[in-house]
């Protein structure tokens, strides 16, 4: 999907958000200030925001709650994403340099706190308590996910329900969370807030997929990050669950055997036995089974631009190239 | 201060507190409530809802909202004691052991968000929007508090003002907060509220120069807990920084070069070097000056039983002993 298509419909709105997101997190200390400017370097495509807002403008109007709204769950996306780095130490390690003179593991944990207080701070100014109750339990479940997914570490026989759980929680439920908002604060009608509640449950959980399958099969100079990270953390993702509960017995030992060492050419190895089935195109399936519920949740909505680019943002949930 | 007063004036609403914070933290998933089970070691005397609820008694009538505002911020402050584990790796790792097959950073990082998000969760379901932005601000000044703490690390030329401007943040500032909410709860009259917001907030920077002191040159055996901690992680705290400031130069140099140096016998060395001045007991007389202006701010409160007790509170800052 074309950028410049987003942008035509809520660039306005995203560039209050991104003003909004630098002034609320700027102190009257200079040493935070420079902290926060390594924010900028986890600072990605503003999905999050995008949702809450093509949702608020799909189901009504958009208000200046909005803008506080989507630089809140930017605000809790980053502190996620910053306090992952330390769970993964490793790349945490390959940036450290760059956080000056502070310690790798310090900076990446104050500074993820530093996000979800100001968050939270900042979503305590709306006129009800509403949005700070629904972020609250978002966090709640996000946390729960993180949890769930580290208790299944190095699981080789974690089960699908178990899998799309742990997602459910940890990325699509911020994700669902962004349409309601956005939808009740716009005014919509109850049918329409659960609508598109389900929409984002649905986006985020396909996305999430689709994003695990690139980390084993992706291109690295296409996908544009370091690939590989799931095996490295032992995370069990749906191609290799499918694969572990249907390949051919000797396969299925082979690949056990692999995830359970760590050779250097380990990802290598995975890919080459993963690739020739089926297994990649089940979990594509998968995903796009999500992209249906999230495209038809949008029936009786009410025809608009904003409602065409939620569709096509699920649409292009699965056109990621790999 | 026997424990047992405090307990007679708000024994009861400290147990609805424990209840309450158990249940909030309960999950439907066993491996987070078996990480859960590990905030018990971090678990003390709850002296913020303690301060909450005394500051509230003493300013007019404890509600229902108290306990949740108590609960509320003992979970902050169980919060933070989570993520200094993560910051302090060294006695993380002594601990690891105790924290299952979770890897200790992991699990203290998102065990510590699990408990903030749960605080701002519980603090969404009060009746208005007030105790929330205030914990927001609050936790806000925390963050900035530890940053400037370790933007300060090893720092030998830290300035008293610096140094109080930390523990203000980082310590003080939830303690003022807890009064002012326990107060403000209570229907107290503005002046009240603002009076024992200052009592809140010179009891914390009292205490926190009493426990910069007492890691100097406490006793292990009376302490109860690991000492000379601020040492390993760089942190200047008062007493070295009055020395730093006004001891014989060839004294200052010593220190200096003690600070920077990482010899088995450090803390030994340092404190016979500090202890025969009058370094300790300047902080001490520091100290002092903080814990007269929090009972000086309890002036024209009505006389009371809990009035008393903030006021033995306060004093038993300074009898800790060494």
């Amino acid at each position: 999907m074309p950028l410049s298509l987003v942008n035509d419909c809520v660039g306005r709105e995203l560039a209050l958000v991104e003003e909004r997101f630098n002034r609320e997190l700027s102190s009257d200390l200079p040493c935070v200030n420079t902290l926060v400017r390594h924010v900028a370097r986890f600072r990605g495509k503003m999905l999050r925001p995008t949702l809450l807002l093509l949702a608020g403008k799909a189901a009504g109007q958009l208000t200046d709650e909005h803008i506080t709204l989507a630089t809140v769950v930017e605000m809790v996306h980053m502190a996620t994403l910053v306090h992952d780095d330390v769970l993964d130490e490793a790349e945490l390690r390959r940036n450290g340099a760059t956080i000056n003179h502070l310690r790798g593991n310090e900076a990446a944990v104050l500074l993820g706190d530093y996000l979800i207080s100001h968050s939270y701070h900042l979503c305590s100014s709306l006129s009800s308590q509403f949005a700070a109750r629904a972020i609250g339990r978002t966090t709640n479940a996000v946390c729960e996910g993180e949890l769930l997914q580290i208790d299944n570490r190095n699981n080789l026989d974690l089960d699908e329900p178990t899998y799309i759980q742990i997602i459910s929680r940890k990325t699509a439920s911020l994700c669902a969370t962004c349409c309601m908002l956005g939808a009740r604060y716009a005014g919509a009608p109850e049918r329409h807030i659960r609508q598109l509640e389900t929409f984002g449950l649905c986006v985020g959980i396909a996305f999430q997929i689709q994003d695990d399958i690139l980390d084993l099969v992706g291109d690295v100079a296409t996908v544009g990050k370091t690939l590989g990270i799931d095996l490295d953390k032992g995370k069990m993702t749906l191609p290799l669950i499918h694969f572990l509960r249907t390949a051919p017995r000797e396969h299925r030992e082979l690949l056990r055997s692999l995830l359970r060492g760590d050779e250097p050419d380990r990802l290598e190895r995975v890919r080459n036995l993963v690739l020739p089935g089926n297994y990649i195109q089940y979990a594509r399936n998968r995903a796009a089974g999500y992209v249906a519920r999230a495209r038809a949740a949008l029936d009786g909505l009410p025809d608009s631009e904003p409602r065409s680019m939620l569709d096509a943002m699920a649409e292009f949930v699965l056109s990621r190239p790999l």
